[in-house]
């Protein structure tokens, strides 16, 4: 099992910090969509949860991690509850909840990775669900909130860039039998990096060429 | 197997008819969405086989019984024709179809329950499939047709509610090992009852706190 | 096996064909959404392959296909950067681009039904996977871009019943032995006949009879 990148209390405590931070994103979005207790937690667990459920759906790791291990499970719970009760709060801190979600997003979009190869899926596939551990959690939450996924929106920093970066790394690293807790950290701080620097300039992904020889722009 | 609760004949009755009401509320959204007579069977397909679907995804159940039961994907395309000709009466009766609804919610989040855990989830997951199953058809259904899930907002009913207390006596009913064809009704009707209660009192779930001063409601 | 209907080569190229135009037209839909260069791949990916990655994970085919087959995967990206890169261009060809979509289409209702039959489903929910696979990529295409999803719009062309014809056909020629190359075309070809007509005709399906004696309607 590759996919046992860090050492278990490690990866485990990890793991909450990324399913905690992304169940503050969805209570955050319930909160400002007008949601009550119950939306925020709904949406807190499928913004932290979705991503890794579609990953284990799509390789056959059933029943999915998420309901087997109640850590995963009763985070979010918390989280919703800390949005339900504070979220004035949390909002002020969004910078910091914006680093931590980048965190997040480095580290599945490593262990996602590691995963899908675990069970059998070459480089390519591997990437892609390691990219969907990461960011689908996302889409399923603006999906649920009907907003469109601020994952595909051009005015919205990139996000599936470092995820690709860092999934493309440990799928090198594992081509090349160079896989282990130091390499997987690089990878995932790399992603982390990246993310980090594009919410500080702003950077955005180009739209299609030539935009204003076509309709016009409906959003 | 827990989950056969209740005789066969009865078990497979009760289900169908949870089956057809469900279809029916995802008929009726169809028709008011200004659909076709297909976009109403797919709804109604999507409401009443959503749930236990995603619940069969989710512990592995697969393939899932939706599709190998043929009552149970003929009766949505019934509920389908109903609504089509006779949408103005369904209507009407929509105090009767709510009723029903509650009876299918009451059903399926203690079915739900009993078959997670007799695919080996613990009682908090299963607790929380029992509430995909009653709900989870109502949340595509809205997702379909480009609603806010009505299970999310703050100005409908309650609705998890009921499924959660039912679904957890179910849990409890299981660990003391006093799960049965009469207690297991006892926690339908349970859930039953709160959801009616709610509907008929419009008992609603709190927002977050503190709203007036966060930003101002976008809905 | 059943579901190889032609020859290796053969049906590895039809099928490539059927995803490149499906993804073409999930890039299309995401430059008239103004979204990013990955909003258009994640598109193209999402309606190319998620009609397939839905039967796969109801019948328990994991790891789905779409994952473990490299050239599946790959197909749609080519095509997002074509969207990306031609769009005005792709669009002028929107007519030829309808021709292969509907050609996708009666190739993915017959091989999906064949696969889920395949798997030991009986012939009404192999009918029913079969469209799923042919019409489903469409649905979550217009789900992640926030649009009602044509499929169960009144005001499109028909796409789901050329799709049940097709899928009906294979279903009836298993059941009676006579699926071959042969008939498998000759039902994939009624598909895609039905499907030009209707666009060619402009069918649509009937809304729900009285609509003037219910509410007005909201779109």
């Amino acid at each position: 099992m590759t996919s046992q990148l860090f050492p278990p209390g490690v990866q485990q405590t990890l793991d909450l910090v990324g399913i905690f931070v992304f169940a503050l994103s969805g209570g955050l979005l319930a909160v400002r969509k007008n949601m009550d207790i119950f939306g925020i937690c709904v949406l807190a667990e499928a913004t932290a949860l979705g991503g890794g459920v579609m990953r284990d759906l799509v390789i056959g790791a059933t029943p999915v991690v998420a309901f087997t291990n109640l850590g995963y499970f009763v985070t979010p719970l918390v989280a919703g509850l800390v949005v339900f009760f504070l979220h004035p709060e949390v909002e002020r801190i969004n910078r910091s909840v914006q680093t931590l979600d980048a965190l997040g997003l480095g580290l599945f979009c490593v262990t996602g990775t590691a995963k899908a190869h675990d069970y059998g899926l070459g480089s390519v596939a591997a990437v892609a669900l390691g990219m969907l551990t990461a960011a689908g959690g996302g889409v399923i939450r603006d999906v649920l909130a009907t907003e469109t996924p601020s994952l595909l929106r051009w005015d919205r920093e990139i996000y599936a860039v470092p995820a690709l970066v860092g999934a493309a790394l440990v799928a090198i690293l594992i081509s090349i039998g160079r896989l282990s807790t130091a390499t997987a950290s690089a990878a995932a701080l790399t992603a982390f990096g990246l993310r980090m620097l594009a919410l500080k300039y702003g950077w955005r992904a180009p739209r299609a060429w030539h935009r204003n020889g076509s309709r016009t722009s409906e959003e």
